[in-house]
């Protein structure tokens, strides 16, 4: 087995605890990060899953500056940087790549839809270039269902071309296997990491000579979603994988970002990790039942949390 | 004739103009502002066709600090302040309202799609809560082809009950003619002001009673909109109406935002002001001239630009 690289295996993108005030909580955040980095799996800081967008640029860089500052490694942090507005993106990548991040998940800008993919290398080049620092890796974002604002095939290939360097891999949270294996086929040879939005095609990725995942649920099942990518080779990868379905399943039937906040609160006893900030909505009291009650046939645990 | 309400009436999402290193401009948006103004059209500073998702907050800050130190009427003023973060939309709204805009146009926070309408209004009431000032006055800002987050007539209905001072109107985006008369029929009494999202409505939304629109192509052809929005109850309204959905049709006849600049740098003679940001792109040359021979039948003219 290769030791991995900082930045391939699993990924969380890590669920951000706020306290009664709504405000982002460091120390909380610092544990759940030490929690799952001692499990192997690294902190997608401000995904999807991790309210980013729900957050200003400013208290996204105070907890960055706090995790690092206590001493978390940022060669295993990959926060999410990419904003709608330039400006916001490129300070924030910069901040991140200062504090020493090995790399940066990065969206499109996705208030226009239906731009152009000129618009988009457009968006990507001059952020490069503002940022204007070689230690800069930056994985492309490709989640269609949220962004509405899709990372063609063509305008990946036009990136690598011109920023080989800079432009490491994707992550696709697209649901589409297909696109994913194209990716792989076209991109993983050149070095390009390609990376499942999600543990469900974690096993067919890594099949597929893929980085790994970065996935929700890695929040709350990390140890069995690190150990298939460890052991993918063995046997029992496909009952491993399977399990993993199970487990996920149970989440997907509830709204995925309270549902994993509910179930930390609940394996916690801690119960301000239900917290989330509007849009979003906590989950009711009978949906926290049915979620644990659909967790429980899965054998679900979180040692150590 | 009533006196027209500050807020009533044909307002332009200003288009921002940005220099050769794709900072914003306040001198010429100044300038651009002080034009439509001398046609009776105000300011919804920060709209869509504004590139306001491409600025940060503390862009969007220096801009109206800038006009409203420069002398522009405050009671004209209808910044867009809603951002996908709630301490951004506080942060941008308080402003707003400590300068003295007279309202703010607030589209929901439109990271999420499929949120529930508890959650949009948690985040409405929210920031209402925050800014904590009876002089605020919302604008719900409806763009469901844009934003992908509809405002449904329940959340509307929601609000207006919690906060019918501070909830003052619509502007419907949705280029849906039934749902801004649904609107027009079950908020306009109760003195909700619904504004058309284009003047491809006005006439039918100030039959319905409504209060008029704020449309992208107010940026160019304001006097004609201005005029139908003074004379409609006159015979030849429907005249009008006809010459001002041609205009418009020349442009959408092309990417609106880069149209409008486009325009805007041929008839001022100042070309930087065809420049956007990414994730735009401005017209090509060959796309500038078909719009240019597009409008030439049309008598379109900016007279005093």
């Amino acid at each position: 087995m290769e030791p991995p690289s900082p930045l391939r295996g699993i990924f969380a993108p890590v669920v951000t605890p706020f306290d009664a005030h709504l405000e982002p909580d460091a120390a909380r955040l610092e544990t759940h990060g030490r929690w799952l980095l001692g499990q192997d799996v690294g902190l997608a800081l401000f995904g999807t899953n991790s309210e980013a967008n729900s957050m200003s640029v400013g208290e996204k860089i105070a907890l960055i500056e706090a995790l690092v500052g206590a001493g978390l490694p940022p060669s295993r942090l990959m926060p999410g940087t990419g904003c709608c507005a330039l400006t916001d993106t490129v300070r924030l990548t910069s901040r991140a790549v200062e504090l020493g991040c090995a790399g940066v998940l990065m969206l499109p800008p996705f208030y226009y839809k239906g731009v152009s993919d000129d618009g988009l290398y457009a968006s990507y080049s001059e952020t490069i270039q503002r940022v204007g620092d070689s230690r800069l890796r930056i994985y492309l974002y490709h989640i269609p269902p949220v962004s509405q604002v899709p990372i063609s095939l063509a305008l990946i290939e036009r990136l690598l071309a011109a920023y080989p360097q800079t432009v490491a891999g994707v992550k696709d949270s697209s649901g589409d296997w297909s696109n994913t294996r194209a990716m792989l086929e076209r991109f993983q040879p050149r070095g390009f990491d390609v990376f499942a939005g999600s543990e469900s095609f974690l096993l067919a990725t890594l099949r597929g000579g893929g980085a790994g995942c970065i996935s929700a649920t890695a929040n709350v099942n990390p140890a069995p979603i690190a150990r298939l990518h460890r052991t993918w080779r063995q046997p029992d990868a496909d009952a491993q994988q399977a399990a993993l379905d199970t487990v996920r399943g149970a989440f997907q039937k509830f709204p995925m970002i309270p549902a994993l906040k509910a179930a930390i609160a609940q394996f916690t006893g801690d119960e301000s990790w239900a917290t989330v900030r509007p849009p979003l909505v906590k989950l009711a009291t009978d949906q926290r039942a049915a979620l644990i009650a659909a967790l429980q046939p899965t054998g679900f645990s979180m040692p150590g949390i």
